[in-house]
Protein backbone atom coordinates (compact mmCIF):
# COMPACT_ATOMS: atom_id res chain seq x y z
CA UNK A 1 0.00 0.00 0.00
CA UNK A 2 1.55 3.39 -1.07
CA UNK A 3 -1.33 5.82 -0.26
CA UNK A 4 -0.15 9.08 0.63
CA UNK A 5 -2.29 11.39 3.31
CA UNK A 6 -2.80 14.59 2.14
CA UNK A 7 -0.04 16.61 3.83
CA UNK A 8 2.56 13.68 2.76
CA UNK A 9 1.10 14.74 -1.42
CA UNK A 10 1.34 18.07 -0.51
CA UNK A 11 4.82 18.26 0.64
CA UNK A 12 5.95 15.92 -2.35
CA UNK A 13 4.04 18.15 -4.81
CA UNK A 14 5.65 21.21 -3.33
CA UNK A 15 9.45 19.41 -4.08
CA UNK A 16 8.61 18.35 -7.40
CA UNK A 17 6.61 21.20 -8.46
CA UNK A 18 7.89 24.17 -6.75
CA UNK A 19 6.51 26.68 -9.40
CA UNK A 20 2.80 25.78 -7.98
CA UNK A 21 3.45 25.87 -4.69
CA UNK A 22 0.87 27.97 -3.00
CA UNK A 23 -1.69 27.56 -5.94
CA UNK A 24 -3.57 24.51 -5.40
CA UNK A 25 -5.06 23.14 -1.99
CA UNK A 26 -5.70 19.29 -2.06
CA UNK A 27 -9.01 18.80 -0.46
CA UNK A 28 -9.40 15.29 -0.58
CA UNK A 29 -6.96 11.63 -1.79
CA UNK A 30 -8.69 8.47 -2.05
CA UNK A 31 -8.20 5.60 -3.49
CA UNK A 32 -9.02 6.01 -7.62
CA UNK A 33 -10.06 9.43 -6.49
CA UNK A 34 -8.77 13.35 -5.60
CA UNK A 35 -10.29 16.61 -5.34
CA UNK A 36 -8.46 19.81 -5.54
CA UNK A 37 -8.60 23.22 -5.35
CA UNK A 38 -7.25 26.38 -7.28
CA UNK A 39 -6.07 29.46 -5.15
CA UNK A 40 -7.83 31.47 -7.87
CA UNK A 41 -5.08 35.02 -8.78
CA UNK A 42 -4.73 37.68 -10.97
CA UNK A 43 -2.63 35.39 -13.50
CA UNK A 44 -5.71 32.93 -14.27
CA UNK A 45 -7.52 35.33 -15.64
CA UNK A 46 -8.62 36.11 -19.29
CA UNK A 47 -10.50 38.99 -20.85
CA UNK A 48 -14.19 38.96 -19.21
CA UNK A 49 -12.73 38.71 -15.74
CA UNK A 50 -13.32 34.83 -16.21
CA UNK A 51 -10.81 31.80 -15.86
CA UNK A 52 -8.65 30.27 -18.45
CA UNK A 53 -8.67 27.50 -19.99
CA UNK A 54 -5.13 26.74 -19.49
CA UNK A 55 -6.06 27.46 -16.05
CA UNK A 56 -8.73 25.13 -16.17
CA UNK A 57 -6.45 22.79 -17.85
CA UNK A 58 -3.78 22.78 -15.00
CA UNK A 59 -6.04 22.30 -12.56
CA UNK A 60 -7.92 19.33 -13.99
CA UNK A 61 -4.29 17.22 -14.59
CA UNK A 62 -2.62 18.24 -11.44
CA UNK A 63 -6.01 16.38 -9.60
CA UNK A 64 -6.15 13.46 -12.22
CA UNK A 65 -2.02 12.99 -11.77
CA UNK A 66 -2.44 12.89 -7.96
CA UNK A 67 -5.07 10.47 -8.48
CA UNK A 68 -3.27 8.13 -10.58
CA UNK A 69 0.28 8.43 -8.48
CA UNK A 70 -2.07 7.43 -5.72
CA UNK A 71 -2.67 4.35 -6.78
CA UNK A 72 -1.04 1.29 -5.30
CA UNK A 73 1.60 0.51 -7.79
CA UNK A 74 1.52 3.56 -9.48
CA UNK A 75 4.69 5.58 -10.41
CA UNK A 76 5.11 9.13 -10.06
CA UNK A 77 6.94 8.72 -13.57
CA UNK A 78 3.72 8.42 -15.11
CA UNK A 79 2.66 10.66 -18.16
CA UNK A 80 -0.10 12.31 -19.41
CA UNK A 81 -0.76 10.83 -23.38
CA UNK A 82 -4.22 12.29 -24.33
CA UNK A 83 -6.69 14.47 -23.01
CA UNK A 84 -10.08 15.95 -24.47
CA UNK A 85 -11.44 18.58 -23.08
CA UNK A 86 -14.96 20.25 -23.08
CA UNK A 87 -15.59 23.85 -21.48
CA UNK A 88 -18.96 24.20 -20.50
CA UNK A 89 -19.62 27.70 -18.94
CA UNK A 90 -17.18 30.83 -18.57
CA UNK A 91 -16.62 30.78 -14.63
CA UNK A 92 -16.10 34.17 -13.01
CA UNK A 93 -13.32 34.36 -11.09
CA UNK A 94 -12.70 31.86 -8.16
CA UNK A 95 -11.46 29.53 -6.32
CA UNK A 96 -12.74 26.52 -8.86
CA UNK A 97 -12.91 22.82 -7.71
CA UNK A 98 -11.47 19.77 -9.69
CA UNK A 99 -12.89 16.06 -8.72
CA UNK A 100 -10.81 13.39 -10.78
CA UNK A 101 -11.94 9.55 -11.18
CA UNK A 102 -10.15 6.97 -12.40
CA UNK A 103 -12.01 4.67 -14.30
CA UNK A 104 -9.72 2.01 -15.53
CA UNK A 105 -6.58 1.14 -14.15
CA UNK A 106 -4.38 -1.10 -16.77
CA UNK A 107 -0.60 -2.43 -16.79
CA UNK A 108 0.27 0.13 -19.38
CA UNK A 109 -2.72 2.95 -19.32
CA UNK A 110 -4.81 4.56 -16.73
CA UNK A 111 -7.71 6.63 -18.10
CA UNK A 112 -10.29 8.43 -16.54
CA UNK A 113 -12.53 11.92 -16.11
CA UNK A 114 -12.21 15.20 -14.34
CA UNK A 115 -14.89 17.82 -13.62
CA UNK A 116 -14.25 21.02 -12.66
CA UNK A 117 -16.77 23.16 -10.63
CA UNK A 118 -17.57 26.28 -9.75
CA UNK A 119 -16.42 27.19 -6.06
CA UNK A 120 -19.74 26.28 -4.21
CA UNK A 121 -19.99 23.15 -6.54
CA UNK A 122 -23.52 24.81 -7.82
CA UNK A 123 -22.03 24.73 -11.70
CA UNK A 124 -20.03 22.29 -13.53
CA UNK A 125 -17.71 24.86 -15.69
CA UNK A 126 -15.78 21.78 -17.50
CA UNK A 127 -15.41 18.25 -18.40
CA UNK A 128 -12.50 16.33 -19.66
CA UNK A 129 -11.27 13.02 -19.77
CA UNK A 130 -7.58 11.67 -19.62
CA UNK A 131 -5.29 9.13 -20.24
CA UNK A 132 -1.98 8.55 -18.78
CA UNK A 133 0.67 6.36 -19.36
CA UNK A 134 2.60 4.12 -16.62
CA UNK A 135 6.10 3.43 -17.34
CA UNK A 136 7.30 -0.46 -18.40
CA UNK A 137 8.37 -1.83 -15.17
CA UNK A 138 11.20 -3.57 -16.69
CA UNK A 139 12.38 -0.91 -18.08
CA UNK B 1 -9.99 43.40 -43.37
CA UNK B 2 -9.14 43.64 -39.52
CA UNK B 3 -5.70 41.69 -40.28
CA UNK B 4 -3.10 42.87 -37.62
CA UNK B 5 0.60 42.93 -38.10
CA UNK B 6 2.85 40.41 -35.69
CA UNK B 7 3.60 43.65 -33.89
CA UNK B 8 -0.12 45.31 -33.36
CA UNK B 9 -1.15 41.44 -32.37
CA UNK B 10 2.04 41.24 -29.70
CA UNK B 11 0.65 44.71 -28.01
CA UNK B 12 -2.95 43.40 -27.97
CA UNK B 13 -1.88 40.09 -26.28
CA UNK B 14 0.22 42.24 -24.17
CA UNK B 15 -2.71 44.42 -23.36
CA UNK B 16 -5.66 41.70 -22.43
CA UNK B 17 -3.31 39.05 -20.98
CA UNK B 18 -0.20 41.23 -18.95
CA UNK B 19 0.75 38.03 -17.64
CA UNK B 20 1.87 36.03 -20.22
CA UNK B 21 4.27 39.41 -21.42
CA UNK B 22 7.87 37.99 -22.72
CA UNK B 23 6.57 34.45 -22.53
CA UNK B 24 5.87 33.96 -26.31
CA UNK B 25 7.15 35.27 -29.61
CA UNK B 26 4.48 35.12 -32.37
CA UNK B 27 6.73 33.98 -35.54
CA UNK B 28 3.97 34.19 -38.44
CA UNK B 29 0.38 34.89 -38.67
CA UNK B 30 -1.28 34.87 -42.01
CA UNK B 31 -4.88 34.29 -43.15
CA UNK B 32 -6.22 30.71 -41.25
CA UNK B 33 -1.99 30.55 -39.75
CA UNK B 34 -0.09 31.27 -36.84
CA UNK B 35 3.14 30.15 -35.53
CA UNK B 36 4.09 30.61 -31.72
CA UNK B 37 7.17 30.24 -30.44
CA UNK B 38 7.36 29.21 -25.97
CA UNK B 39 10.09 31.34 -24.12
CA UNK B 40 10.78 28.52 -21.86
CA UNK B 41 11.43 29.24 -18.16
CA UNK B 42 11.63 26.72 -14.94
CA UNK B 43 8.33 27.42 -14.11
CA UNK B 44 7.64 25.13 -17.56
CA UNK B 45 8.81 22.13 -16.24
CA UNK B 46 8.26 19.70 -14.51
CA UNK B 47 10.16 16.30 -13.33
CA UNK B 48 12.33 14.79 -15.59
CA UNK B 49 13.17 18.70 -17.20
CA UNK B 50 10.63 18.09 -19.76
CA UNK B 51 7.93 20.83 -20.75
CA UNK B 52 4.86 20.13 -18.44
CA UNK B 53 1.64 19.51 -20.49
CA UNK B 54 -0.10 22.40 -19.41
CA UNK B 55 2.64 24.58 -21.14
CA UNK B 56 2.31 22.61 -24.21
CA UNK B 57 -1.89 23.18 -23.65
CA UNK B 58 -1.01 27.01 -23.12
CA UNK B 59 1.25 27.28 -25.96
CA UNK B 60 -1.75 25.49 -28.47
CA UNK B 61 -4.39 27.31 -27.44
CA UNK B 62 -2.55 30.65 -27.71
CA UNK B 63 -1.57 29.83 -31.33
CA UNK B 64 -5.11 28.76 -32.50
CA UNK B 65 -6.38 31.81 -30.63
CA UNK B 66 -4.24 34.26 -32.68
CA UNK B 67 -5.28 32.04 -35.85
CA UNK B 68 -8.72 32.26 -34.82
CA UNK B 69 -8.76 35.98 -34.03
CA UNK B 70 -7.28 36.98 -37.59
CA UNK B 71 -9.95 35.54 -39.02
CA UNK B 72 -11.80 38.60 -41.40
CA UNK B 73 -15.43 39.06 -39.25
CA UNK B 74 -13.94 37.19 -36.17
CA UNK B 75 -13.83 38.59 -32.34
CA UNK B 76 -11.58 38.89 -29.70
CA UNK B 77 -14.45 37.05 -27.72
CA UNK B 78 -14.12 34.03 -29.19
CA UNK B 79 -13.76 30.88 -26.57
CA UNK B 80 -12.40 27.40 -26.34
CA UNK B 81 -15.09 24.91 -26.65
CA UNK B 82 -13.21 21.70 -27.03
CA UNK B 83 -9.50 20.29 -27.32
CA UNK B 84 -8.32 17.40 -27.87
CA UNK B 85 -4.53 16.89 -27.86
CA UNK B 86 -2.12 14.15 -28.05
CA UNK B 87 1.22 14.23 -26.34
CA UNK B 88 3.62 12.38 -28.37
CA UNK B 89 7.34 12.64 -27.29
CA UNK B 90 8.91 14.18 -23.88
CA UNK B 91 10.30 17.37 -25.11
CA UNK B 92 13.36 18.74 -23.61
CA UNK B 93 13.56 21.73 -22.21
CA UNK B 94 13.21 24.23 -24.57
CA UNK B 95 11.71 26.39 -26.63
CA UNK B 96 8.55 24.95 -28.79
CA UNK B 97 7.13 25.99 -31.35
CA UNK B 98 3.53 25.53 -32.07
CA UNK B 99 1.60 25.99 -35.62
CA UNK B 100 -2.11 26.32 -35.96
CA UNK B 101 -4.23 25.91 -38.53
CA UNK B 102 -7.68 26.82 -39.10
CA UNK B 103 -9.74 23.99 -41.19
CA UNK B 104 -13.10 25.13 -41.04
CA UNK B 105 -14.49 28.53 -40.19
CA UNK B 106 -18.35 28.67 -39.62
CA UNK B 107 -20.50 31.30 -38.35
CA UNK B 108 -20.42 29.89 -34.63
CA UNK B 109 -17.86 27.50 -34.60
CA UNK B 110 -13.84 27.46 -35.74
CA UNK B 111 -12.21 24.35 -35.99
CA UNK B 112 -8.80 23.47 -36.44
CA UNK B 113 -5.32 21.45 -35.22
CA UNK B 114 -2.19 22.68 -33.41
CA UNK B 115 0.96 21.01 -33.88
CA UNK B 116 3.45 21.74 -31.31
CA UNK B 117 7.16 21.44 -32.74
CA UNK B 118 10.82 20.80 -30.98
CA UNK B 119 12.79 24.05 -30.96
CA UNK B 120 14.04 23.11 -34.02
CA UNK B 121 11.45 21.40 -35.55
CA UNK B 122 12.68 18.45 -36.15
CA UNK B 123 10.42 16.39 -33.58
CA UNK B 124 6.72 17.17 -33.46
CA UNK B 125 5.95 16.64 -29.67
CA UNK B 126 2.31 17.13 -29.34
CA UNK B 127 -0.68 17.57 -31.70
CA UNK B 128 -4.04 18.88 -30.82
CA UNK B 129 -7.83 19.48 -32.43
CA UNK B 130 -9.85 22.79 -31.32
CA UNK B 131 -12.88 24.39 -31.52
CA UNK B 132 -13.54 27.55 -30.84
CA UNK B 133 -16.94 29.22 -29.86
CA UNK B 134 -17.90 32.67 -31.91
CA UNK B 135 -20.22 35.07 -29.58
CA UNK B 136 -23.77 35.39 -31.81
CA UNK B 137 -23.28 38.47 -34.45
CA UNK B 138 -26.58 39.80 -32.36
CA UNK B 139 -25.65 39.59 -29.10
CA UNK C 1 -43.18 20.41 -23.20
CA UNK C 2 -41.75 17.93 -26.66
CA UNK C 3 -40.67 14.77 -24.18
CA UNK C 4 -41.61 11.22 -26.18
CA UNK C 5 -42.45 7.58 -24.36
CA UNK C 6 -40.49 4.65 -24.86
CA UNK C 7 -42.25 3.82 -27.41
CA UNK C 8 -42.56 7.01 -29.87
CA UNK C 9 -38.97 7.20 -29.75
CA UNK C 10 -38.83 3.60 -31.01
CA UNK C 11 -41.00 4.18 -33.43
CA UNK C 12 -39.99 7.61 -34.51
CA UNK C 13 -36.20 6.53 -34.59
CA UNK C 14 -37.05 3.58 -36.86
CA UNK C 15 -38.75 5.96 -39.34
CA UNK C 16 -35.97 8.56 -39.74
CA UNK C 17 -32.87 5.51 -39.60
CA UNK C 18 -34.71 2.39 -40.77
CA UNK C 19 -31.91 0.52 -41.40
CA UNK C 20 -30.67 0.67 -37.57
CA UNK C 21 -34.48 -1.73 -36.68
CA UNK C 22 -34.94 -4.03 -34.09
CA UNK C 23 -30.62 -3.32 -33.65
CA UNK C 24 -31.14 -0.97 -30.35
CA UNK C 25 -33.61 -1.85 -27.58
CA UNK C 26 -33.77 2.21 -25.45
CA UNK C 27 -34.58 1.15 -21.88
CA UNK C 28 -35.06 4.84 -20.58
CA UNK C 29 -35.71 7.99 -21.88
CA UNK C 30 -35.69 10.63 -19.46
CA UNK C 31 -35.20 14.21 -18.50
CA UNK C 32 -31.28 14.58 -19.73
CA UNK C 33 -30.82 10.92 -19.86
CA UNK C 34 -30.87 7.93 -21.80
CA UNK C 35 -29.92 3.92 -21.48
CA UNK C 36 -30.14 1.86 -25.16
CA UNK C 37 -28.72 -1.13 -25.25
CA UNK C 38 -27.21 -2.79 -28.25
CA UNK C 39 -28.68 -6.26 -29.71
CA UNK C 40 -25.32 -7.35 -30.48
CA UNK C 41 -24.81 -9.58 -34.11
CA UNK C 42 -21.82 -10.94 -36.19
CA UNK C 43 -21.66 -7.47 -37.93
CA UNK C 44 -20.86 -6.02 -34.72
CA UNK C 45 -17.70 -8.07 -33.93
CA UNK C 46 -13.98 -7.73 -34.87
CA UNK C 47 -11.14 -10.61 -34.76
CA UNK C 48 -10.95 -11.52 -31.05
CA UNK C 49 -14.66 -12.12 -31.17
CA UNK C 50 -14.62 -8.47 -29.33
CA UNK C 51 -17.19 -5.65 -30.21
CA UNK C 52 -16.07 -3.16 -32.83
CA UNK C 53 -14.95 0.29 -31.88
CA UNK C 54 -17.53 1.59 -34.57
CA UNK C 55 -20.20 0.07 -33.31
CA UNK C 56 -19.59 1.18 -29.71
CA UNK C 57 -19.17 4.73 -31.11
CA UNK C 58 -22.67 4.11 -33.06
CA UNK C 59 -24.74 2.83 -29.74
CA UNK C 60 -22.77 6.18 -27.97
CA UNK C 61 -24.31 8.69 -30.55
CA UNK C 62 -27.76 6.81 -30.88
CA UNK C 63 -28.10 7.36 -26.79
CA UNK C 64 -26.52 10.55 -26.70
CA UNK C 65 -28.86 11.72 -29.94
CA UNK C 66 -31.99 10.41 -27.82
CA UNK C 67 -31.28 12.50 -24.86
CA UNK C 68 -30.76 15.52 -27.10
CA UNK C 69 -33.73 15.12 -29.22
CA UNK C 70 -35.58 14.81 -25.43
CA UNK C 71 -34.98 17.92 -24.04
CA UNK C 72 -37.62 20.51 -24.00
CA UNK C 73 -37.34 22.74 -26.98
CA UNK C 74 -34.76 20.91 -28.83
CA UNK C 75 -34.76 19.68 -32.42
CA UNK C 76 -34.22 16.37 -33.98
CA UNK C 77 -31.86 17.78 -36.54
CA UNK C 78 -29.24 18.38 -33.76
CA UNK C 79 -25.68 17.58 -34.89
CA UNK C 80 -22.75 15.64 -33.50
CA UNK C 81 -19.82 18.08 -33.57
CA UNK C 82 -17.48 16.66 -31.78
CA UNK C 83 -16.92 13.22 -30.10
CA UNK C 84 -13.76 12.04 -27.87
CA UNK C 85 -14.15 8.05 -27.01
CA UNK C 86 -11.83 6.18 -24.77
CA UNK C 87 -12.05 2.50 -25.01
CA UNK C 88 -11.34 0.70 -21.61
CA UNK C 89 -11.45 -2.79 -22.13
CA UNK C 90 -12.13 -5.38 -25.10
CA UNK C 91 -15.77 -5.98 -24.64
CA UNK C 92 -16.66 -10.16 -25.13
CA UNK C 93 -19.63 -10.20 -27.64
CA UNK C 94 -22.60 -9.15 -25.66
CA UNK C 95 -25.26 -6.98 -26.04
CA UNK C 96 -24.13 -3.57 -24.40
CA UNK C 97 -25.60 -0.63 -22.62
CA UNK C 98 -25.13 2.53 -23.26
CA UNK C 99 -25.93 5.17 -20.54
CA UNK C 100 -25.94 8.63 -21.93
CA UNK C 101 -26.25 12.24 -19.88
CA UNK C 102 -26.23 15.88 -20.78
CA UNK C 103 -24.08 17.74 -18.23
CA UNK C 104 -25.27 21.26 -20.17
CA UNK C 105 -27.50 22.24 -22.22
CA UNK C 106 -26.80 25.92 -23.90
CA UNK C 107 -28.62 27.30 -26.92
CA UNK C 108 -26.25 26.52 -29.65
CA UNK C 109 -24.32 23.66 -28.15
CA UNK C 110 -25.50 20.37 -26.17
CA UNK C 111 -22.40 18.83 -23.99
CA UNK C 112 -22.30 15.76 -22.00
CA UNK C 113 -21.19 12.35 -21.68
CA UNK C 114 -21.95 8.54 -22.36
CA UNK C 115 -20.82 5.44 -20.43
CA UNK C 116 -20.51 1.96 -21.78
CA UNK C 117 -21.25 -0.92 -19.74
CA UNK C 118 -21.19 -4.71 -20.40
CA UNK C 119 -24.46 -6.63 -20.73
CA UNK C 120 -24.48 -7.05 -16.63
CA UNK C 121 -23.41 -3.55 -15.83
CA UNK C 122 -20.65 -5.02 -13.96
CA UNK C 123 -17.70 -3.31 -16.44
CA UNK C 124 -17.22 0.04 -17.91
CA UNK C 125 -16.23 -1.11 -21.09
CA UNK C 126 -15.81 2.71 -23.16
CA UNK C 127 -16.48 6.15 -22.07
CA UNK C 128 -16.97 9.53 -24.21
CA UNK C 129 -17.20 12.88 -23.94
CA UNK C 130 -19.99 14.45 -26.56
CA UNK C 131 -20.91 17.90 -28.58
CA UNK C 132 -23.75 18.61 -30.31
CA UNK C 133 -24.83 21.73 -32.24
CA UNK C 134 -28.85 22.87 -31.95
CA UNK C 135 -29.71 24.21 -35.66
CA UNK C 136 -30.37 28.26 -35.02
CA UNK C 137 -34.11 28.76 -34.33
CA UNK C 138 -34.03 32.01 -36.45
CA UNK C 139 -32.82 29.97 -39.42
CA UNK D 1 9.99 -5.64 -43.84
CA UNK D 2 6.08 -6.85 -43.34
CA UNK D 3 4.48 -4.28 -46.38
CA UNK D 4 1.06 -5.66 -47.90
CA UNK D 5 -0.05 -4.84 -50.97
CA UNK D 6 -3.54 -2.98 -51.96
CA UNK D 7 -5.02 -6.46 -53.06
CA UNK D 8 -2.98 -8.85 -49.98
CA UNK D 9 -4.55 -5.92 -47.72
CA UNK D 10 -7.39 -5.95 -50.04
CA UNK D 11 -8.13 -9.72 -49.34
CA UNK D 12 -7.03 -9.83 -45.50
CA UNK D 13 -9.60 -7.27 -44.83
CA UNK D 14 -12.44 -9.36 -45.92
CA UNK D 15 -10.96 -12.38 -44.24
CA UNK D 16 -11.41 -10.72 -40.74
CA UNK D 17 -14.15 -8.75 -41.34
CA UNK D 18 -16.41 -10.12 -43.66
CA UNK D 19 -19.03 -7.83 -42.89
CA UNK D 20 -17.35 -5.07 -44.58
CA UNK D 21 -16.86 -6.40 -48.17
CA UNK D 22 -17.13 -4.22 -50.62
CA UNK D 23 -18.34 -1.33 -48.30
CA UNK D 24 -14.59 -0.08 -48.50
CA UNK D 25 -11.58 0.51 -51.43
CA UNK D 26 -8.02 1.20 -50.24
CA UNK D 27 -6.77 3.72 -52.93
CA UNK D 28 -3.36 4.29 -51.20
CA UNK D 29 -1.12 2.03 -48.70
CA UNK D 30 2.52 3.27 -47.97
CA UNK D 31 4.52 3.75 -44.81
CA UNK D 32 2.51 5.82 -41.94
CA UNK D 33 -0.08 6.24 -45.34
CA UNK D 34 -3.33 5.00 -45.83
CA UNK D 35 -5.88 6.16 -48.36
CA UNK D 36 -9.59 4.49 -48.23
CA UNK D 37 -12.92 5.18 -50.11
CA UNK D 38 -16.23 4.47 -48.77
CA UNK D 39 -18.91 2.84 -50.70
CA UNK D 40 -22.16 4.18 -49.74
CA UNK D 41 -25.32 3.22 -49.61
CA UNK D 42 -29.11 4.02 -48.13
CA UNK D 43 -27.36 1.94 -45.13
CA UNK D 44 -25.09 5.40 -44.84
CA UNK D 45 -27.53 8.20 -44.29
CA UNK D 46 -28.90 9.78 -41.85
CA UNK D 47 -31.89 12.32 -41.84
CA UNK D 48 -31.13 15.10 -44.04
CA UNK D 49 -29.45 13.00 -46.89
CA UNK D 50 -26.10 13.21 -45.32
CA UNK D 51 -23.58 10.94 -44.28
CA UNK D 52 -24.05 9.43 -40.84
CA UNK D 53 -21.34 10.15 -38.24
CA UNK D 54 -21.13 6.56 -37.18
CA UNK D 55 -20.35 5.74 -40.85
CA UNK D 56 -17.77 8.10 -41.06
CA UNK D 57 -16.13 7.51 -37.77
CA UNK D 58 -16.12 3.46 -38.56
CA UNK D 59 -14.27 4.94 -42.64
CA UNK D 60 -11.74 6.46 -40.50
CA UNK D 61 -11.29 4.05 -38.07
CA UNK D 62 -10.37 1.56 -41.02
CA UNK D 63 -7.82 3.91 -42.77
CA UNK D 64 -6.04 4.41 -39.99
CA UNK D 65 -6.11 0.79 -38.75
CA UNK D 66 -4.24 -0.24 -42.09
CA UNK D 67 -2.08 2.67 -41.45
CA UNK D 68 -0.92 1.14 -38.53
CA UNK D 69 -0.76 -2.75 -39.81
CA UNK D 70 1.55 -1.80 -42.48
CA UNK D 71 3.71 -0.64 -40.09
CA UNK D 72 7.18 -2.76 -40.03
CA UNK D 73 6.96 -4.81 -37.05
CA UNK D 74 3.11 -4.27 -36.47
CA UNK D 75 0.32 -6.06 -35.18
CA UNK D 76 -3.16 -6.95 -36.83
CA UNK D 77 -4.06 -7.23 -33.27
CA UNK D 78 -3.36 -3.31 -32.58
CA UNK D 79 -6.42 -1.93 -30.73
CA UNK D 80 -7.70 1.43 -30.38
CA UNK D 81 -7.59 3.32 -27.68
CA UNK D 82 -8.58 7.01 -27.85
CA UNK D 83 -10.45 8.74 -30.48
CA UNK D 84 -11.79 12.32 -30.91
CA UNK D 85 -13.28 13.54 -34.01
CA UNK D 86 -14.60 16.93 -35.09
CA UNK D 87 -17.55 16.72 -38.00
CA UNK D 88 -16.98 19.97 -39.61
CA UNK D 89 -19.73 20.04 -42.76
CA UNK D 90 -22.71 18.01 -43.24
CA UNK D 91 -21.36 15.88 -46.31
CA UNK D 92 -24.24 14.90 -49.03
CA UNK D 93 -24.79 11.40 -49.95
CA UNK D 94 -21.42 10.17 -51.86
CA UNK D 95 -18.09 7.87 -51.67
CA UNK D 96 -16.29 9.82 -48.96
CA UNK D 97 -12.36 9.81 -48.80
CA UNK D 98 -10.42 8.88 -45.53
CA UNK D 99 -6.77 10.11 -45.80
CA UNK D 100 -4.79 8.54 -42.64
CA UNK D 101 -1.34 9.48 -41.63
CA UNK D 102 1.29 7.86 -38.46
CA UNK D 103 2.73 10.99 -36.72
CA UNK D 104 4.25 8.95 -34.12
CA UNK D 105 5.12 5.14 -34.11
CA UNK D 106 6.05 4.21 -30.23
CA UNK D 107 6.75 0.63 -28.81
CA UNK D 108 3.34 1.06 -27.03
CA UNK D 109 1.40 3.43 -28.89
CA UNK D 110 0.66 4.64 -32.57
CA UNK D 111 -0.68 8.02 -33.08
CA UNK D 112 -1.96 9.78 -35.72
CA UNK D 113 -4.56 11.79 -37.90
CA UNK D 114 -7.23 10.89 -40.24
CA UNK D 115 -9.05 13.61 -42.50
CA UNK D 116 -11.97 12.64 -44.54
CA UNK D 117 -12.76 14.25 -47.81
CA UNK D 118 -15.58 14.80 -49.93
CA UNK D 119 -15.35 12.47 -53.26
CA UNK D 120 -13.45 15.14 -55.35
CA UNK D 121 -11.39 16.35 -52.54
CA UNK D 122 -12.22 19.56 -52.46
CA UNK D 123 -14.05 19.49 -49.44
CA UNK D 124 -12.57 18.93 -45.71
CA UNK D 125 -15.97 17.15 -43.69
CA UNK D 126 -14.49 15.80 -40.41
CA UNK D 127 -10.89 15.63 -39.30
CA UNK D 128 -10.10 12.98 -36.30
CA UNK D 129 -6.72 12.16 -34.05
CA UNK D 130 -6.27 8.49 -33.09
CA UNK D 131 -3.93 6.54 -30.71
CA UNK D 132 -4.13 2.35 -31.37
CA UNK D 133 -2.60 0.98 -28.26
CA UNK D 134 -0.08 -2.52 -29.80
CA UNK D 135 -0.34 -5.63 -27.73
CA UNK D 136 3.27 -6.46 -25.67
CA UNK D 137 5.39 -7.97 -27.63
CA UNK D 138 6.45 -10.70 -24.69
CA UNK D 139 2.88 -11.45 -24.20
Amino acid sequence: MNKFSIDEMTKYLEEIFPQIRGKYIILKLEHSLSEVQLVATEANLRPGNTISGPTMFELADIAFYLAVISLPGSSTLALTTNVSINFLRKPEHSNLIASAKIKKSGRKLVVGDVEIFSEDMSQLVAHAIFTYSLPSSTS
